[in-house]
């Protein structure tokens, strides 16, 4: 027979069992979180008609989608959860009570140029708060004390959510008279981190024929550093020149008061006035979050506020708060740099129950004993030497090993032994499962990154 | 602005929020159960290239096929799970364990022509077992031990899986001279519920130029009926006359006995030789599962034993067995039947907290403090009036609703009103914790799935 080579298309994460043990945790350590936060969880298709994904249309995005016929219907696959969640909004529109908090965990598609650690095929991990007419401020500040409390949960510690404010950033161009260019300046500006000040000075002198002054007022305020209250401080110098900068200063200032009153510390957050987002919905505070020893790797979680989340679809005003971690992206991440737990428990299963004796029915018994203490149990039954088996336990990593022989049957017990410590003893089903529970629950209770 | 419908493609379900979490929990207790049974969480792209989703080629499936160019990739998404798993294991074979356990729960692609209750994305819930060269035959015994507690714990009573084996039928046939028929014979029988004896009869005739008396003895075999016991009794008429027979009789023997020492109910099994499932690769014990009530719609779970999972990818032998529960189209019916539990709690809090003073931090504290408790807790922070929260309260649907008015704050502790009993009290945030977790526990313990 002729054969096909296995192979798994480059930009597709395929992960080995125990990696993908490790990613479901992170997963269901995120679906707990935004649960906790009162998210509901929901799924749209992957497959969207391209006339509806693409009702915003142009761009990078168009690019790189993944378009193609289907008899007579033109799909596309869905490239983030947000043009989805506008759709299903303003689809479901009567059916939905706002403010409607929504999470996502969810594939998207991106046919980018393959790169080390790019990916075509990627999960994305999103929240988003939608009101009807109008939403609360305070939701902007709850957002990222949400990523907070997922982030440390999930285990890491040195990270930074950098917060700014779209209104701030808008309005400091137009009393500047640079208003027609703030969506040019804010892309250039982002490039600060890449390329540096004097190149970014250059590009907006060059590309946007701004003069060399301007530029440099631009570079100023982007370089105002500090404490969060003393940048504070130091935008109260332009208040009263525009009224849209001074809505983002006050608006800024709420933010940064409420995440303190939601809990987050200080280090883990920080007012950053470089920041502004790609996206041009955006229109209030803006997030993105960086790891803080590896800012190379960019944002692993952005988002903000926008005002008109589905205006493509329906003349209902949706205003919103979202933000989205980059999940596939985190994980290589995390992986690359050795920042993956190896204490989580990765093994299929607690406990491998061997039978000794011909007859399987006491072994079943003890594995069914331990399921029903919550414990996972694998009946081993293939007819191979002892030595084999105990080699397949070794393998598998499993933390114990349950042995059944005639003595185990007569006694109407159980021969547990410790795979780490070699420790073997003779228990009752009952006394097994609290002994392998203790072990386990240590391990699972164990954060999946370490910070 | 010109609008854009925000509509989800035909065949393709989206659910509205409430049921999107009976689903959720449906997918939540099959991980729990597969998990319990010492099955590894697998994930694959739902996009491969064409020529490794197709190496077996040809047939119903690539007509139905979702296949396109990208830049110079031929890609197709994926039609089942079973396909990217001999993938899988091919690739990594060095990597894994034997037997290799998996289950995957993912979304996969066939499109069908459009049709109430069928559909073109659609959740498959897998579970496999492989060996490397050999499998024992207890794997063919607890796979459908599995599924009944999987169905049991998500509430369905009266489902009943359905057991055969192709070496029986294969035996069969080759028995009465028809070996070389014994593919077409077995696609028509699949039709005996569908249309009945004496169209399958004529069927055969017609078809198949088969003699009346042959067609005579393949509608006989399959007209056995009985207990499991009665059944298998019949059979042994046939036994000494064939070796493959004599074998899968043998194998089907086995299977009922450990079915019986898995526990599961004999109401719940049943050997039925009318089953064979049209996949030609299954070589011992097939499945298919119905819903007592419900025989019209078909199989909701099915399976079986192969010897060669990924023979278009490698030379290693690797047999084995696998079942797959068709999660989309099982919800679909259980929706359309009134079968899903409204016991089960869906909305997105346990607990809606309203400060009614002008400082949030009591209320954020309140939260906060509920939510280290386990429970899930929304801030409401939308100036709207009380009468107006209160309604957002019944419209979501949340148990208790937790006010923080200035009498609260001055005492440090909560009103909390049960939304159903519309009893209030002022509670501290520990009693209020308490009193919030007996009632949700009771609800988050039901089973999704009214029997």
């Amino acid at each position: 027979m002729s054969r096909v080579e296995p192979r798994t298309l480059s930009g597709f994460m395929e992960l080995l069992p125990r990696d993908q043990v490790k990613m479901e945790r992170i997963m269901q350590i995120l679906r707990e979180t935004y649960s906790l936060f009162a998210f509901t969880p929901l799924d749209t298709p992957v497959i969207e008609a391209a006339e509806v994904l693409l009702a915003k249309g142009g761009g990078e995005t168009e690019k790189q989608i993944y378009r193609f016929q289907k008899g007579d219907s033109d799909l596309a696959l869905r490239f983030d959860l947000t043009v989805p969640l506008a759709k299903y909004v303003a689809a479901h529109y009567g059916s939905l009570a706002f403010p409607f908090r929504r999470y996502q965990i969810g594939k998207v598609y991106r046919g980018e140029r393959a790169q080390r650690g790019r990916f075509r095929e990627f999960y994305q991990a999103d929240i988003d708060v939608i009101g009807d007419g109008k939403l609360d401020i305070a939701n902007e500040a709850e957002i990222p004390a949400i990523i907070y409390t997922a982030f440390t949960r999930l285990g890491l510690r040195r990270f930074r959510i950098k917060v700014n404010n779209r209104k701030l950033l808008n309005g400091f161009y137009a009393l500047n008279g640079m208003s027609e260019k703030a969506q040019d300046i804010m892309r250039i500006v982002d490039k600060l981190d890449k390329v540096g000040e004097v190149k970014v000075k250059q590009m907006l002198i060059d590309e946007l024929n701004m003069r060399p002054y301007k530029a440099e007022n631009v570079l100023d305020f982007m370089a105002i550093r500090g404490s969060n209250d003393e940048i504070l401080e130091r935008l109260e110098a332009y208040r009263g020149m525009d009224e849209t900068f001074d809505l983002g200063l006050e608006e800024l200032r709420t933010v940064t008061r409420y995440l303190a009153a939601f809990g987050v510390p200080e280090e883990n957050f920080a007012v950053d006035l470089t920041i502004a987002r790609g996206l041009d919905y955006y229109t209030g505070t803006v997030y993105e979050t960086e790891l803080t020893d590896y800012p190379e790797i960019g944002s692993v979680c952005s988002g903000g506020r926008y005002d008109n989340l589905a205006e493509y679809y329906t003349d209902k005003q949706l205003p919103g708060v979202g933000i989205s971690i980059g999940l596939t992206r985190l994980f290589y991440v995390l992986q690359e740099q050795g920042l993956l737990s190896e204490e989580v428990l990765t093994a299929p299963c607690d406990a491998l129950v061997i039978p000794m004796t011909e007859d399987y029915g006491p072994a079943v018994e003890a594995a069914t004993a331990l399921r029903s203490a919550g414990l996972r149990a694998q009946l081993y039954t293939e007819k191979r030497k002892f030595k084999a088996k105990m080699g397949y336990a070794d393998k598998i990593g499993v933390p114990f090993v349950v042995l059944l022989g005639e003595d185990e049957v007569a006694k109407g017990q159980l021969s547990v032994k410790n795979m780490e410590s070699g420790e073997q003893q003779m228990l009752s089903a009952e006394q097994a499962a609290v002994l392998i529970r203790e072990t386990i629950e240590k391990r699972n209770s164990a954060a999946p990154i370490r910070g």
